[in-house]
């Protein structure tokens, strides 16, 4: 028999080429699944609640596995399986929840996702801030950026914001359902929630409303790029390495 | 005729071999001087509030320095500087002050310091304070801490909190007028204020605590230690990447 696990897991992106198993290995998924066989001795699948790119990190990522029911506690599960890890993936917490077909899913199961970006707005980046947020140096209007914000807020075709062109098998309609930014000195952090996010929309949604922020995109531009058909996609993506997985909603 | 300039940096401690210059180079005062050394094309000497060790960080290191007068605007000296540095060390800001035998001195002219001890108090280290705080596993006893701060608050000599051995030279006697122990969730910062802190002072109290948070040492075992004639140094010293220089005090 088995049983189902469930890991909150945080990690540094930046050793890391994202979280989707790769070929030669190198993902977080990659080094989970790893520690999994090595205290196992055999190959086990590990469901995350969905990607993160090259460099994004994660503050709470979700994911679930089965391994054989009763074969250790959950305490003694979380130390084993960061035993094997590298220093820069840590599994926070393991609990047992329902299995099978109508147990509990990673990804399937999800209701929503917030990402926090991390923007340092000043001419010099902050030395303690390299590799954990993107450095802008530009004089940013705050304000424009907010009513962009409130523009991209709802249930829009996010088409245009994602690096995979929406095509007949891909629903590119999402909601966002919070968007805030908040400014303490030079840090600027965009919180964003929402049911769901397309492959790399969140650094498209960033890198666009810096734009705005900056005044070098009018919020005219901003509502064309939300009707896909009349318009081509944005063309400013912000680094990976402000990106954080700060939480995956459940029912 | 000479300037005077005050210089406020912050560094990421981990790259480089401390404050004080070296024969070999590669430390913190070695890369600020090479940087005016590049922009005057002479040597120039930079004078810091006092060492950091290798491997602590500054959020607010204070330096002066003499250039020719009327030479750049100090937007400019800061632009030229942080050009000129590795991306480990910024110039925060560049101001102008009085110079000669009787103008600001950043050592001789500093009332007190503020440094932040940052510790990560769980089982398992979190991935983005690698480098940033010290890793503490144990359970701690804060109000055990807490009651060895008060203890250390005030007048003592410190010699058996110093890497150096209190002599005739040195007076080891220091005076702390705030240790404050905060916790938010796995996170405690230790803040420590005093009118000066011997070499290695601040880690040598921090290890010291830690052991008495871990009742692992009496309150009266750091009496002991507070009396240097009856007692040896303390064993425990806390590393370098939890340290940070906070503040410089001046009249």
């Amino acid at each position: 028999m088995q049983e189902r696990l469930k890991l909150i897991i945080a990690y540094d992106g930046r050793p890391f080429c994202g979280w989707q198993s790769q070929a030669g290995g190198g993902s977080i998924q990659d080094f989970i699944e790893g520690a999994f066989q090595k205290i196992l001795n055999t190959e086990t699948r590990v469901h995350g609640s969905g990607r993160t790119d090259a460099g994004v990190h994660a503050l709470r990522q979700i994911a679930h596995v089965d391994v054989p029911e009763s074969m250790h506690s959950m305490a003694v599960w979380k130390n084993a399986l960061n035993a094997n890890l590298p220093h820069e993936i840590r599994i926070l917490h393991v609990s047992q929840v329902k299995g099978g077909d109508e147990g509990f899913h990673a990804r399937f199961d999800a209701t929503g996702k917030r990402y926090v970006y991390r923007i340092w707005n000043d001419l010099w980046m902050h030395p303690l801030e390299i590799g954990r947020a993107w450095h802008v140096p530009s004089k940013l209007d705050l304000s424009a950026l907010r009513s962009a914000a409130v523009m991209l807020l709802g249930k829009h075709d996010f088409a245009n914001f994602t690096a995979n062109r929406g095509n007949d098998v891909e629903d590119t309609v999402r909601t966002i359902s919070r968007l805030d930014a908040i400014k303490r000195c030079r840090s600027i952090h965009l919180i964003f929630e929402g049911d769901g996010f397309l492959y790399k929309m969140v650094r498209m949604l960033t890198g666009t409303l810096i734009r705005v922020a900056e005044h070098k995109m009018e919020l005219a531009e901003l509502n064309q790029l939300l009707q896909p058909s009349a318009s081509k996609k944005t063309q400013f993506t912000a680094p990976a390495e402000g990106l954080y997985l700060a939480r995956v909603f459940y029912k």
